[in-house]
């Protein structure tokens, strides 16, 4: 089974410059999709118990992720997916709140009512597309149906009793499952799974879907499986759907310098 | 400089038990801090590009992570915040719409000044932690004054206009967001570098300090910085301000069987 690897670049980190002679904008080069190395000797030696290699390995699993949607129908190891999941509750969290919960959906019947309700709102987002209607609907944009395994992830209920970190922002507890999906996605990856995370369905149907209680909320289904290949760049990317953006426009120093047009803009970016 | 690190400890792969008889809860073993070995052998072989021991070296970085307090004042290499950034910018983002923006407050008066609404909140969450105020109050909760790179990780404006991913959940935009401070978090503790995620800010407040535009959220104070230690469990477990859950009770299968009781009560947990 091949497996498309994003070529190695070597990146030169070039010295910070400044644009229109401020100190305001940070210059960072490497903006696109390549692997960025680590440069040869570690870079902070002594300070880190993690070999150069390990950093290494990092970035290229950082670098080699993608967001599946072409699956094999193998199912996974149950060693592997206690691993991923694992790896997901090592996840930072507000508070340490841990407020992620995880549904296996292993009934086919299950799946395909998650499949029912993913294509439902697959058809009302390209309505909402307008002009992009068309384009949007020649994409694949899940693969709820084919994948290895599906999970979903969700925030518990009784959130509300949260207080650290969360008193101003409360949506501080999606942030942290966020960070344990991500978390899970990177482990995948580089046990050579893929993981495709879908948002096209609606959540209080969803909930109900998986009799799950009042105050939690479903935030993703997960498709995740062996692959026929990972994506060389980002799907949305090679489909032209939208652009890698520059770094070097997304970072700024000590207030806000952005120009108020946005680097990427869906509506209009055909 | 000693980096304390976790005892690498072997954790045995147990089968997959039922509880009372029913095929709905996964049971899954390895549930506390220590990282989980990867077993010796590739467990997919030839499916993945990535070694056993790179698999084993981003778990063990996923183990070893720490959300952060103490910090030393060394300032960051700026090669070493470019890579940060950069593993920031790999993260996913819903429809590729890649919303993350950063501040790297590098001003000291402006960083004074992040601090102080940093202070306002913190005795706010205490007044409003009630019972666990003055535990509270004995906790260090950010190294914002202390830390060597102080970033502030932001949601972009203009966000309405993407639908893909987001008609029926648009809050999958901060989801990418923590994608990015995720990734930029691993790449930190791989790298030596400690990290912690202050959320203790009145966002509306920050945002006009940073001279941010309407419509867009400051998500994240990010302190980064060289550390005496990284913290051998995390602190707020180590302080018993939270139990670690059981990977068990957070696992289901096919819908939702936790029982109404959460593992976690930042109220009554004392």
């Amino acid at each position: 089974m091949k497996s498309l690897t994003p070529k190695a670049v070597s990146v030169k980190f070039a010295p910070s410059q400044d644009r229109n002679g401020a100190d305001h904008t940070a210059a960072i080069p490497c903006n696109d999709w390549r692997p960025c190395r680590v440069p040869r000797k570690p870079p902070v030696g002594p300070m880190s118990e993690f070999t150069a290699k390990d950093i290494d390995a990092l970035y290229r699993v950082m670098a080699a992720r993608r967001d599946m949607r072409h699956f094999l129908p193998d199912p996974l190891d149950e060693a592997l997916v206690t691993r991923l999941l694992q790896a997901a509750h090592l996840a930072p969290s507000v508070g340490f709140m841990q407020p992620w919960r995880f549904i296996r959906v292993r009934d086919r019947a299950m799946r395909e009512r998650v499949h029912a309700l993913v294509e439902t709102e697959r058809l009302a987002t390209a309505r909402a597309l307008q002009e992009r209607e068309d384009e949007f609907m020649r994409l694949k944009v899940e693969g709820v149906r084919e994948c290895g395994e599906l999970l979903v992830a969700a925030l518990m209920p009784g959130r509300e009793r949260f207080v650290f970190g969360r008193r101003t922002m409360p949506e501080m507890d999606l942030a942290s499952v966020a960070c344990a999906i991500q978390n899970l996605w990177l482990a995948a990856r580089a046990e050579g799974i893929g993981m495709g995370w879908v948002s096209l369905f609606d959540p209080e149907t969803l909930r109900v879907l998986l009799r799950m209680p009042e105050g939690s909320r479903p935030v993703a289904v997960l498709c995740l499986g062996r692959v026929p290949a990972f994506y060389p760049r980002p799907m949305l990317e090679e489909q032209h759907w939208a652009r890698r953006c520059d770094l070097n426009e997304l970072v700024m120093t000590d207030y806000w310098t952005e120009s108020s047009r946005s680097p990427t803009r869906e509506s209009t970016d055909t």
